[in-house]
């Protein structure tokens, strides 16, 4: 996608031909700062303070991070080493055991001294596939938007809502959710998104919002509160939100509040869509009620960074003083709220069987 | 209530007993400061900018409002224009009108020059009534909560969600929703409050907090995504919030976001009560859907007042500088959703025969 014209990607590697660049997104909206990492260690921070963020884009952060790792010691051991410590940034996302096991599994075989070369080529690789499964999500979610636009009064706007940010900023290029939507846009279609702030981190107001006015996509910022509002008054044709963690059988790990937005939705007859490459999916798991939550620093729920009078980006205080907070990062949305999965392969019912017939090479293997 | 050990009512006559003096609630939890209101034209802005707010307390101000107006003007013609400048400041809350109507039948038949004194008496009396209304809420939620202690292992804590703020400072003492969660911690009851930080305008994160803060009772701020998935862990055992207008058959309108908190409860088998004294109860309404909502400034979604890192009170820019924002304040939930109302005279089931039960009287005049 296009940032002032100049098309970027989410990560992409430095000049040195060895390091690797990112967007550091705890600045934007209000700043575009990029971020070089030269180490493994510096690619686990950058995960765990959610300088990059996105199951797709933590997967692929720590492919890179893989091949950092490797550059300054290929041995055995530090492989090993490299996977506990980037395994354990995140522990809701399961993109990011997926590229890990990837890159073990691509490395794990060779000598040492090709380790490294080997994991700089898995990890482009890693990255183009997330482009192109992306880029998939989007062919496959844009007859869903045709059909909806099809009912519609000639003109009248398609009002999708989303939460959190599935866009090209979580992936390596066009996102998941929100790919069917720049499709949309794209072919003519009349758009437009109510962008869920989604607290606490506000990836909603400050990254999606971000992204779809940079791209030119009407939208709306709206309080995670009022969804469900919009949905009674018929002001939502359809939810599409992407997704952390999706189990064998559908249930859906997402942000914290994607689980009110699919109960208001289907309350309301609303489609309520998940949009995810299949590395998204965790073919182990059969109950999305065992899939570890990520419980997230209490600051962030009392505190907020945004732009202050002055035009700097500065931290202020929300909660009152002394006041505790709990903060549970995701949240899981049972398979019987969503409508389908929009996946790189077509779309799928929120089933074990859906799945299933959609990636019969992946459920056996799980299986096996 | 209690502020540093001195006893306050959320309004009160000035020392030089005519004024009006409030609590700035914007201000709150960071300063505590008191504003005087010396016309009605102040005590209308006062409402309409929500340096006080919460149903039963805009009823009060706005009695106050009036007895101001007569002061400076007791005619006929007065009296209906005051009627129409406070009728205007917030729609949905119908204390308001309930409170102006019973001004102007009060006032109506009485001599311009002793109308003055009148509302002044009125509106005192108004604000008693209001306290006792609020202590008999409390009386009736507290069996309630000792029903669920009942079940609870002995010593666990009784987990109860509540959304915005319908504590002290939303009435002119003891609160609504808050009402019976005082008495409960008052009589030894081990209750935790999950306190819902209450996008936009943070009310749970700013005077919830703050006024449980105060009076000691343990509580947690979370964000207004989280509580469905406490409410899917077993973390929630009640639910009660407050309500700006209840219509005749039971449907709530309240604070944004409510009706998530509704279907969430509901979709775990949490039971969910409306506190609400009968003035907040609109007789003439048997449709929810026919109350208006309040659609308040942009601004309070896309910016955010906190405390900076240098301890001062200041605004903030969240949202994505371009991005516009839309901010519906209240939504409606359907009576369905409500396991019961608990009211000053008892806890009704939210239909039109649980309440016309409780309220003959009341419920009769208005079917006349």
């Amino acid at each position: 996608m296009k940032i002032h014209g100049q098309p970027y990607r989410t990560i992409w590697l430095a000049q040195d031909g060895w390091r690797v660049c990112v967007i550091d997104q705890t600045r934007l909206p209000f700043r575009f700062e990029t971020v070089t990492l030269g180490s493994v260690e510096q690619a686990a921070d950058a995960i765990a303070t959610m300088i990059v963020r996105g199951a797709p884009l933590i997967g692929a952060t720590a492919a890179y991070g893989v091949a950092l790792a490797m550059r300054s010691d290929p041995s055995d051991a530090a492989l090993e080493a490299v996977m506990a410590l980037l395994g354990a940034t995140r522990p809701t996302a399961v993109n990011l055991h997926w590229a890990l096991n990837r890159m073990r599994v691509r490395l794990v075989g060779l000598k040492p001294r090709v380790r490294a070369q080997a994991a700089y080529t898995e990890a482009a690789l890693l990255c183009d596939e997330d482009v192109a499964l992306c880029r998939a999500i989007g062919d496959h979610g844009l007859p869903l938007i045709r059909e909806i636009a099809s009912r519609k009064p000639a003109g009248g706007p398609i009002n999708i809502l989303t939460h959190c940010n599935a866009g090209w900023l979580a992936t390596v290029d066009w996102g998941t959710a929100l790919a069917p939507i720049y499709r949309a846009h794209d072919a003519g279609l009349p758009v437009h998104v109510w962008v869920d702030e989604t607290r606490p981190r506000n990836q909603g107001a400050a990254l999606t919002a971000y992204e779809l006015g940079a791209h030119g996509v009407p939208h709306s910022v709206i309080v995670d509160n009022a969804g469900g509002h919009l949905m009674q008054r018929g002001q939502v044709d359809m939810v599409i939100v992407g997704t952390d963690r999706t189990t064998a059988t559908g249930d859906v790990a997402n942000k914290i509040g994607t689980y009110l937005k699919a109960l208001a939705a289907h309350d309301n007859g609303v489609p309520f869509y998940v949009a995810l490459p299949s590395p998204t999916i965790d073919w182990s798991l059969r109950d999305g009620f065992s899939i570890p939550i990520e419980e997230r620093a209490a600051r962030e729920v009392t505190h907020l960074s945004g732009l202050n009078e002055d035009g700097e980006v500065a931290s202020f205080r929300v909660a009152a003083p002394g006041s505790p907070a709990v903060n549970p990062a995701f949240d899981v949305t049972p398979a019987r709220l969503v409508t389908a999965l929009i996946t790189e392969r077509g779309v799928a019912p929120a089933t074990a069987e859906g799945l299933a017939a959609l990636f019969p090479d992946l459920a056996r293997g799980a299986a096996a």
